[in-house]
């Protein structure tokens, strides 16, 4: 059985794992970001405590310990060496720190978009493929690279920000510093605000009705629900969207042609009505032709595959 | 001793290759790329017949033969697909014209620009470096991905298309039918036509002499030649050429993370007059700061890169 922790800037969600990449037990704490990091992982020690004890379980059926954190990680030292949105975690060592409280167990650390990449693909509906990518839409946009079974992060692990991969270099400015970043245009936050831009060009929208006249009540799935419902300006919002991830995703494929790009975050939930205009954009893009093509799929285990990618990362020990 | 065959738009050059990456013999014959392949490879095989001589070997020294190629490649069945530039190229197998004068010789094919990145990882001033990528500036842009010493090309072997990652969405059309490709800015043909835009503003610029007032005498050179004399044009063309390569380069850098990226095609002659400026972009821009940095290196096999690599597809067999 192996742990996996997956460490949010909101919550830290962990799970026990079975080498069939079942889920025995999970829960979650709140993060407090703000935070030393001892404190942090005191919390989260605390809460694999609780789900051995739920599960009875013991410490000795624990093989491993593996968390998929955000930020620039040193992942041979199995350190954290700064992330944005925790302001006191800078060289942070997550092996010192979980040996506290489980000594002699090991520690794997891995990026997070990376580690949910690798669950979704070992456990999730794409399960099974060697070479796929991911892309996890939500408040950003992640990646995350699988090549022969193995995550792909380059020689530094730092790798796979495909959310960073520059789509229009005159457009807006990026949190990165750069300009035009695929996740500006891609990403839930930039469709809400697509939405919110586009519905003061229509003042009949059902979507003024929908949010109750309150822009802060948009999320992503409001332009999707209104254009579901024949709404004109729903519809041009989310063609609109089809384009912008349509650019990223044909990127993606010149760039890989992966056997599949599995799409993730709460966008990924219409399914379909999602899928299908993204075919049509790629195969009226796409540059190679009458060759096998990538298959563009859903995730399926929502937030579960980065504990359990999390939990997996002891497979990718000679990475 | 393996024979090394890359085939181009215009010519056709093949190499007799040791184990040690050196080439024991080179010599190239024109493509005449209207005919059909069977004449093509006719040729060919002609040319290896007379390195043979030349080199006082026999075909028995020929461990292997492989062939870089163009287009859209089936690479299990050794076939060519298509190739935009080679009209009477459909579904023609390289593995059957070969088989007809060098019968029992293992015969390997790959993408040509993967063929060259691999010879100039494997040979070149990059050598032994298991993780780089190569981008070369020619005609269009060239990409050539290694990871873990494979060719790394997607599960169909059509991927590293890094000419086709859009870096401007709302940019000029490109040959591939999208708008704003990498190769639409960084390529020779693209710097060759920024040239000739920009000094239609700058009457008094020296390069109007240097090319003898005929556009048609712009090279990926004049630029540059120009700059370096301190001409404003020139630093202007070369200063947003830079900028254009590098938004580029640093999607590259934060999606691979290689240890290098390694430059090819005549531009790369500039060496640090390219590289310098480079380097200052990326500081300026790139996410991924604290931590070992992607090196940029310029290629130093020029052509022989693609017959070396062409040699040794053998090597990746298993791929």
């Amino acid at each position: 059985m192996h742990v996996g922790i997956d460490l949010g800037g909101i919550n830290i969600a962990i799970g026990l794992v079975d080498e069939e990449y079942n889920l025995l037990a999970k829960g979650s704490v709140p993060t407090v970001r703000e935070r030393a990091f001892s404190d942090i992982m005191k919390d989260a020690a605390q809460l694999i405590q609780r789900l051995l004890t739920e599960t009875g379980k013991t410490v000795n059926d624990i093989q491993s310990i593996g968390m998929g954190s955000p930020g620039t990680l040193d992942v041979k030292k199995k350190t954290i060496v700064k992330a944005c949105s925790f302001p006191k975690v800078h060289h942070s060592n997550v092996g010192t720190e979980i040996e506290k409280y489980f000594p002699g167990i090991p520690v794997y650390v891995g990026n997070d978009a990376n580690a949910a990449a690798y669950g979704e693909i070992l456990a999730g509906t794409s399960k099974g493929l060697a070479n796929a990518v991911m892309v996890t839409l939500g408040t950003g946009v992640g990646g995350g690279i699988i090549i022969d079974n193995k995550i792909y992060a380059g020689f530094n692990h730092a790798g796979a920000e495909l959310g960073h991969m520059v789509l229009n270099f005159n457009g807006p400015k990026c949190n990165c510093g750069r300009s035009g970043c695929f996740e500006c245009y891609a990403s839930a936050t930039a469709l809400i605000k697509q939405t919110a831009d586009m519905i003061q060009s229509y003042p009949d929208s059902i979507i003024h009705e929908m949010i109750n006249h309150d822009p802060a009540k948009i999320s992503g799935k409001t332009a999707f629900d209104a254009a579901k419902q024949g709404d004109r300006a729903g519809q041009k919002i989310v063609g609109k969207y089809i384009e912008y991830l349509g650019v990223g995703l044909l990127n993606i494929i010149h760039i890989f042609q992966p056997e599949a790009i599995i799409i993730g975050g709460g966008i990924c939930k219409e399914g379909d009505y999602l899928l299908n205009p993204l075919n049509e954009y790629i195969n009226q893009y796409i540059v190679t032709t009458d060759i096998p093509r990538t298959k563009l799929m859903t995730a399926s285990l929502g937030n579960d595959a980065g504990i359990i990618g999390a939990a997996m990362l002891w497979k990718q020990q000679d990475k």
